[in-house]
C-alpha cells in the first residue's frame, strides 16, 4: 500500500490516519451514491438515503475545507496570513475541495439541478490528495509533454485531411452520414482508434479502399502516444522505485533514514 | 517442452511420468466433453458418452485427491500428520482439485444443475500443476502488482467520470441506452477498450465530440497495463532463461550440475 | 514551444516572427473555414464570410509565394538566378505553397468545383514549414523505412491469402458480402486492424473459426509496425534531445554556443 | 532493396537476375489475375485473358520446377543423384513450387474446381524464395517460440473459461447467440481481440459486467504476444543490421570482403 497511497506516511499520528482514511471512505461512499442515484428505480426507493449522504457529506467536506484553508497558514509555502491563504485557495487540490461543495450551495439558486448532481461525482478527485498514482500520471504527462503534443498535433492534422478526403468521396453516396467534414470526422475517429461502432462506414469501393489504407496506417500513428505514455510510465516508476530504495528505513527502530 | 511444462522434470520415474501425462490427458478430455456437451444436438446424441466420461473422471480425480491428501504428509512443507494435511487441503492447487470433484457430489443434492455442469470446466485449472506458463503469469502479475493496481485504479476513476459526463450529455437523447451512470459505463468500457460492439453510441454532436476525445485519450491510458504486462513478461522470461542456462547439465553423464 | 516549432528560432527579427505567426494563424483560419463551409447550414448563412476569407487568403498566399520564389535566389542552396529559382519551385515546401493557391485560379476554368474546395484543406500542410513535429515524423519513417516496408509487405501478403481463403469458405453463404476476393478484403482489413465495423462478418462455423484464428494471429502481426514506429519515434526524440542539450545557450549573453 | 530481397545478391550474372525478376513479376501477375477473376463481371468479360495467363504461367512454372529439381543435384546440400533430388523435392520451397502447379493438373480430374482456383493464390508464396522479410518473420517466430506457445496456451485457457462463464450467464436471455460454449467463444474472441463486430453482445447486466471485466483484463493479456513479436522483430533486425555492417564491401573494387 505504501507505494500506492500517500496516506500511509510514516510521520502521521493515529488521529491523522483515521481522519485521512475516513475522508477517503466518505469520498468513495459519495461516488457510489451518485452512481446509484442515477438509476431511476434506486432513486425512487432510496431517495432519503441519498439525500442524507449528500447532506452529511457536504457538511463534513465544508468543515474540512474551512479547516484546511484556516490551517494552510501554518504550511511553509503559504505562510503569510491572508495572501498565503488566498494562494492556497487557488492551488489545484484546494480548488477540487471547493468544487466538491460549491454545487450543493449553488443548487439553492437558479442553476440547472441535473448537471450539478453529476458534477458532484467530481468529488472523487478529492482522493487525488491521497493517491500517489495520480501524481505519477501527472508527472508522466509533464515529462512527455513535448512528445505527446507533437503526436496529438500530427494525429489531429491527419484526422482533418483524412476526413476531408473521405467527405469528398462518400458524401454523395451517404449524404446523411458523410454530409459534412465534421460529420465525417466521427467516422475518422472511430476508424483511426479502431473503435468501429458500426454506425458509420463507407459503402463505395473508393471509400472502402481509403478506409482500409487509413485503418492500417492510422493504427501505427495512433499507437505512438500509447508507446510514449507506456515508456514514460515505466521510467517514472523505475526512478521512484530507486528513490524509495535509497530512502530506506532503519531496521532497528523503523524510522526513516 | 522442458520450458513449458513441469511434468518433464529430470528426477521422475517412468510411472510418475505416465501418471502425470495421463492426468493431463484426462483433464483435456474433460474440457472437450464440457464444451461439446453444451451443444444441444451433440448432447442429445452422445449423452451416454459424456455421462461415462464424467463418471470415470470423477472417480479418478477423487482417487487422485485422496491419494494426494494422504501422501502430502511426506512432503517437507506439510510434515505434521493432521495439521499438515489440513494446510495442504487449503493450498491453491489442492483447492482446485477439490473444486473439480465437489460439483459432482453436490449435484445429488438440491443445487442448480446447469451451473454445476459449467463449473466442471474449471477442472482445466488442474493443469496449472503441470504448466509452467501459469506460474510465469502469476509471477509477472505479482512482480508488477503495484503498477497494475495504480493504472487499474486510474482507469476505474476515468471510466467513472467519463461515464457520468456522458450520462449528463446523452441521457435525454437516448434514455434507453444512457439512462443511468451504470448503463453509460457499458458504453464507456466499449469505447475505452475500443471493442465498439455498436449497440450503444452517442448521437448528439456533444456526445460524439466527448466520445472522440475519450477514444483518443483513453487509448493511451488503457494501453499502459498492456505495456506493463508485456515488459514484466519479457523480464521474467529473460531471468528464467538465465537461470535455466546457469543450471545446466553435465555434457558427459547428462545429470544436472 | 522551442521543441515543437521552428518559428521560434533565435536569429529572427521581430518582423520575421510576426509574419511567421501571422501566416500560421491564417492557415489555421483557412482550415476552420473549409471545415465549417462543408456544413450546409453554416455555408448558407455565412457564405460571404467564407468567400472573403478565401479571397484574402489566396491574395496573401499568392504574395507570399511570389516573394518566396523571388527571394529564394538569396538562399545558398538556390543561388543561380533562374535555375536556382526553378529548383526552389520544385522543392516539397514550395510545391505545397503552390498547391494551396492553384485550385483557386483553376476554379475559374472548367474543373469540378467541389473537389477543388476540399483540396484547399491541404493548405494546412503549409504549417509543415513551421512545425518541427512533421520533420520528426518524416525522419522516423525514413529511419525505419526498411522495417516498415518488410512488415507492410508481409501484412499485404497475409491479407491476400486470408481473404482468398475466407472467400472460398463464405462466398456461398453470403454472396453479397463475400462475393469476390476484393470484397472479402474489406472484411479482412476490418478484422486484422480490429476496427470491426460490423457490416461484414462470417456466419458459417468454418468462417467464424477462420475469423477467430486470424483475429488472434493478425493482432500480433499488425502490431509490429506500431512497435517499429514507436521505437523509431522514441530514438529520434532521444537523439534530438541530446543534440539540443549539446547545442546550448550561453548563460551570460543568451547567445547560442 | 538489398535489405529486402535476396534476388539482388552480388554474385549473380545478368541472366540470373533477369530470370529472378521475371519470375517475381509472373507471380505477382498471377496473384492479380486470381483476385480479379473472383469478381464476376471481370471474369465474364476477360475470361480468355485470365485463362491465357494461367496457361502460360503453369507452363513456365512447370519448366522452372523441372529445371530446379534437375539442377538441385549440383547444390552441395543435395549432392547424391536420386536421394538428393528427392530430399530437394521435400524441402519447403520446392513443395511450394509443386503446389503452385499441381492444382492445374488436378483440375483435369474429378476435383472441385472452385477451391483449386483459389489455391492458386498460394503461388504468391513462391516469392518467399526472393523476399528476405519472410525469412526474418520465420526466424522471429522460431526465436520466440517458447514465449508465444506459453501465451497462446494461456489465452486459449482464458477464452475457454470466460466463454463457459458467459454461456452460463447469457444462454437463457439469448439462446440463439449464446446457445452453447462454442457459440459463446465467437463472442469471446470478438471481445478479447477488441474486434467487436457487434453481431453478438451480452444484454443482461451480469453479462455486461463480465464482458467489461474481460475486455479490460483481456486487453492486457492479448497484447502480450504482440509485445513478444515486436521485441523479437526488433532484435532480429538489429542483429542482421550488425551482420550486414560486419560483412562489408571493399571501397576500391566493390567486392565483398
Amino acid at each position: 500500500m505504501h507505494q500506492l497511497l500517500n496516506a500511509d506516511d510514516g510521520g502521521q499520528t493515529v488521529l491523522e490516519r483515521v481522519t485521512d482514511w475516513g475522508l477517503i471512505g466518505l469520498v468513495l461512499l459519495n461516488a457510489g451514491a451518485v452512481v446509484l442515484e442515477s438509476v431511476k428505480s434506486w432513486d425512487r426507493r432510496y431517495h432519503p438515503v441519498f439525500a442524507s449522504i449528500e447532506l452529511v457529506s457536504v457538511f463534513i467536506f465544508t468543515l474540512e475545507y474551512v479547516l484546511r484553508v484556516w490551517s494552510s497558514a501554518e504550511d511553509r509555502r503559504y505562510r503569510r496570513p491572508w495572501l498565503g491563504r488566498l494562494r492556497f485557495v487557488l492551488s489545484p487540490l484546494a480548488l477540487i475541495d471547493l468544487l466538491s461543495i460549491l454545487p450543493f450551495y449553488l443548487s439553492f439558486g437558479l442553476f440547472d439541478l441535473r448537471i450539478l448532481r453529476v458534477v458532484r461525482l467530481f468529488r472523487v478527485l478529492k482522493v487525488a490528495r491521497y493517491v500517489r498514482a495520480l501524481h505519477v500520471i501527472g508527472k508522466v504527462i509533464r515529462r512527455k509533454r513535448a512528445e505527446l503534443l507533437v503526436t496529438l498535433g500530427v494525429l489531429g492534422l491527419m484526422l482533418l485531411m483524412v476526413s476531408s478526403l473521405m467527405y469528398t468521396i462518400e458524401s454523395e453516396a451517404q449524404p446523411d452520414k458523410f454530409g459534412s467534414i465534421p460529420d465525417t470526422m466521427w467516422w475518422g475517429v472511430a476508424t483511426l482508434t479502431t473503435v468501429g461502432y458500426g454506425d458509420v462506414f463507407p459503402i463505395t469501393p473508393a471509400g472502402k479502399l481509403l478506409s482500409s489504407v487509413i485503418a492500417v496506417l492510422g493504427l501505427g500513428l495512433f499507437a505512438i502516444p500509447t508507446g510514449i505514455l507506456a515508456s514514460g510510465f515505466s521510467e517514472q516508476l523505475h526512478e521512484q522505485h530507486a528513490a524509495d530504495a535509497a530512502f530506506s528505513y532503519c531496521p532497528h527502530c523503523g524510522h526513516k533514514l
